[in-house]
């Protein structure tokens, strides 16, 4: 992992862009605390859209983070942003898109293709950053991960050991064998759900949240589309951490 | 309303039990602040079953919401606990044990002769509380409606308009005529649903939170049973009071 730029935001937090091989990403750490601990981090997720578009949001939830003394990364995605595009995931992408737009059913084999190279791909990789960033000394355990991508974040809790709690966002685009991986989670889960999602099926969704294996999981459904999720639910989301990184 | 004892208990906080007309009540008031400006107060609704019974939940409750600067106040319903039995819905209770325990379905007449007596009278009795409580000078505005039968919740949001914000348990129970006044609501709305809820139907509850007409309202799902609301859960429900009462 090497660091390509360091810098100081007006709210004290560091950012420190990073390149890990090929794959390029973003490490927050709260500065405010005067002799500042290891901080416990949370793996930030996010749709494939390239990490110069979800920049905004990213640092936003990085700010709120490290507010509560939590240090964040993030990675880009496979075919994302700056990495080589990617054909097997935009076939599935059009694919996609054609079917939704002439209102037939999103078979399962739409979603396996979509999602499965995507995860398969993926999970190592943030597998590769949480090495390189538990190695810092200013990063301790415990690991959270959070939003994104629903079957990344299934498939990483369900093979990383060191992901011990998860804010997950309801999606309805998971493949089948990602819903038995689903059923053997134990970690504790926070899911968010928007009502009015205009990208993912609310009962799908549901019936996904009813899988988890989990003893501890709980479901924030808040009112308004997919990238609505409301100021407190976030501040909901930290809490869930405070509780089980701390 | 006359006051029929006064203690503090061990947090500092005031505890007073009252009679209004031949109605017993408590009333809890945090008592830490050194000048205390009129705290906003939020009525704790509870199920039927007596408030001597009902004791040890809803003082933890008003604990967990004097912490926060809140007043709490509370009553019997009718035919409960040292109240006169109400032969009525006495009657529809035993109807409703005899389908459930026969697995029959549970008709919309049932619910409306178990549900609508006890909300078309203690409504009018929450009402008539609120105006003694709000005479106090050490309870100001606004006021909030936790917890208890939904039905009574939502009908004394729909015709109190001195309740700007409520937290309700969700239920099935839920009278058709009741929905119809849950799809008209507009105040700030926290629904609290325990997943596998021995007492009510998921689906029903789901349905009764998507009827809502409030723009922001939020469902919180926990795992467990109907008694089994986490503490974290309580804490939330306390933190929409303080985003929406102070």
């Amino acid at each position: 992992m090497q660091f390509t730029s360091d810098q100081r935001l007006d709210d004290g937090v560091r950012e420190r862009a990073f390149i890990l091989g090929e794959i390029p990403g973003i490490l927050w750490t709260p500065e405010s605390a005067p002799a500042p601990a290891p901080a416990p981090l949370i793996l930030l997720g996010h749709p494939p859209l390239g990490l110069r578009k979800m920049y905004p949001r990213l640092v936003g939830r990085a700010r709120d983070a490290a507010a509560e003394g939590f240090a964040t990364a993030t990675i880009e995605l496979p075919g994302s942003g700056d990495r080589p595009r990617w054909p097997a995931t935009e076939q599935a992408r059009a694919d996609l898109r054609r079917v939704m737009e002439a209102g037939e059913p999103v078979t399962d084999e739409i979603v396996d293709a979509l999602v499965l190279p995507l995860v398969d791909k993926a999970v190592p990789e943030w597998q590769a950053a949480l090495d390189a960033l538990l190695s810092l000394p200013e990063i301790g355990g415990p690991v959270g991960y959070s939003g994104g991508v629903i079957s990344i974040g299934v498939r990483l809790a369900s093979v990383e050991p060191r992901v011990s709690a998860a804010v997950l966002f309801a999606g309805s685009l998971v493949p089948r064998a990602v819903v038995e991986e689903a059923r053997r989670l134990t970690l504790p889960l926070h899911v968010l759900l928007q009502w009015d999602d205009e990208g993912n099926d609310r009962q799908a969704a549901l019936d996904l949240f009813d899988a988890f294996g989990s003893k501890e999981k709980t479901l924030h459904a808040n009112m308004g589309g997919h990238a609505g999720v409301p100021q407190f639910a976030g501040d909901a989301a930290n809490q869930f951490f405070a509780r089980h990184l701390k």
